[in-house]
């Protein structure tokens, strides 16, 4: 037997394993008690187009579900999407009580719990929110300012460097580290980069093992940044392991400067159902996203090395005085292998 | 009643209170049990031509002395200097066992344990040997080396900026990581700048309290690495806050480069009585450092903070390549309000 706390911790954990394939859709987690409290049925929203989650956990339950309490992540849908409402689907299976941790904030599929009450369920809402709002973060954010949750991820060595002054760098950090980043693209739908780190270090930006190289299954869009359209033909960013587009000042729009609009660039992926980016550089694209407020996240990965020359991990981030340097709060400090794992979030600026 | 590991670890950790102010010896803490094992005595090595642990701790046992076990973090000196030989002390104390965590390297000093020997008294070495030496690292290497231990200190921001575009730098890090700066000062001998953080930033290199401003009753040497003289009449360096001495290349010597023989400045400061160094800065004397291999330990204060334009943390240190980098065992990493210190040592280069 579960407390609805314990389920919906639970509930949580489920939701988290849709990270990177339910987009534009949120991750969603639904643990289904039956009357006499023990778990009938659990489900995840796994990739969009497929079931909700509470439609697995209903299933799962059967007849189970009769007078039992749905405890979900999110707020049930309201609308007749690919798979139909779920607040419906509950109300028929004979759901007693259901228990939502955030409200939904898109207006179409918003006012499940209405509906709920309407038909007499019990609802309520807030339990365990800080913790669903944690896991749903990019999906909340991005839908919530009509443009991906931005995720800046660098490698660099203590003193700030991402290649050493020949240019080399291969490799920075350590093995395990670099399997974290692929994990951690895993988690995105879109990776972007700078034409400049295109032709530096020719990237795959793919998701892969990579002591085997293996693609995983589900790669991310590639976006390369290219107001002029430089990328090379030959690039690996244009191979056919991943989905590609050169996002040009032409196609974009440009800003101020003649370089794409990062604004509009978050804009059109948005529209295209992004809902998660992962900026991988350079220090330049890096710098312009920070100056532009368009991170949302940073996540860093410090190899104990120094340099001393060499390219930084950061420039031109609109700073010219200490300040109006960029204040972070960390998240989260880890060690992985040898190295550190920063996460952190942009403070929000007084006024 | 004590164990003689509980005592050695009490030895341990009154030596360290002599830390800053026992150089050109070593910090040294000694508990004296007597012969039920009850403590007796303690004492630790407080400054220069003060007495030495041993003596203090035999003069608070007194009678109860006789009989009992000196548990001593360092060999009892053999030699005759300012305050008299401590093997002699103990013998004629009546101690009956003398337990030593670490041998003494120094050929004047050394001889204590054969002494202790020869007149009859049990001696046991080694036991808690790895964390006295822990606690006399900067002694034990200084000695072993024949040139002070040099911790470089630096403050950055997570993307290794010490200042911001226009220069600016107060202050990158937070008020309680600048306390902890003032206390590791006050661990040293020697504090080292170059000339050209003098020119640009005019530091006191004292140590205070910084909200105060009061001097601490003892300060290191301040020591400019000014090559050529271009130290300020007026600069705070020279004030009458703290010795100091501006190392030009005509006094030191010069190098192949034409700037002071860091070697031979470190064999002076030696020679004057300082065993433990904290490089200050900036960047490209940090860089002539660790490219000469002369650091011995790296504090980092590094502040969630981008500036992504500025002066870097570290410049010039000799490497012009990836595979050159100067790889770091990290040692620690510790929040100090909002900022983290990272302790870490060179590691030691393969062959």
């Amino acid at each position: 037997m579960l407390t609805e706390d314990q389920a919906m911790a639970r509930a949580v954990a489920l939701a988290a394993r849709g990270l990177g394939s339910t987009s534009p859709n949120p991750v969603v987690g639904c643990v289904l008690l039956d009357a006499g409290g023990e778990v009938a049925g659990e489900g995840f929203h796994a990739i969009a187009g497929g079931p909700h989650a509470e439609i697995v956990a209903l299933t799962q339950a059967g007849e189970r579900a009769r007078g039992g309490t749905a405890v979900v992540t999110l707020e049930p849908c309201n609308h007749t999407g690919r798979t139909g409402p779920c607040a419906q689907a509950l109300i028929a299976a004979g759901v007693r009580r259901v228990v939502i941790a955030v409200d939904d904030p898109t207006p179409d599929a918003a006012g499940g719990a209405a509906t709920l009450r309407d038909a007499g369920l019990q609802v309520e809402t807030g339990l365990g929110r800080a913790g669903a709002e944690a896991g749903n973060t990019a999906w909340l954010t991005a839908v919530r300012r009509g443009r991906p949750y931005v995720t800046w991820k660098y490698a660099a060595t203590l003193d700030g460097r991402s290649a050493a002054a020949d240019g080399t760098s291969k490799w920075i950090t350590s093995e395990p580290a670099r399997t974290d980043v692929h994990r951690l693209r895993g988690t995105v739908d879109a990776i972007v980069a700078g034409v400049g780190t295109v032709l530096a270090d020719d990237p795959e930006l793919t998701v892969r093992d990579i002591s085997t190289g293996s693609l995983a299954g589900r790669q991310p869009l590639r976006v390369v940044v290219d107001s002029s359209g430089r990328t090379p033909q030959n690039a690996r960013v244009r191979d056919s392991a991943a989905d590609t587009w050169i996002a040009t000042a032409a196609a974009v729009g440009a800003g101020p400067d003649g370089h794409v609009d990062l604004s509009a660039l978050l804009t059109e992926l948005y529209a295209r159902g992004v809902r998660a980016v992962l900026l991988e550089g350079g220090p330049t694209l890096a710098g312009a996203f920070l100056a532009a407020g368009l991170v949302d996240r940073v996540v860093g990965y410090v190899a104990p090395k120094l340099l001393g020359a060499g390219r930084p991990a950061l420039v031109d981030a609109g700073v010219a005085t200490i300040a109006e340097a960029i204040d972070l709060n960390l998240i989260e400090v880890t060690q992985i292998g040898p190295d550190l794992r920063f996460t952190a979030t942009p403070a929000e600026k007084g006024n």
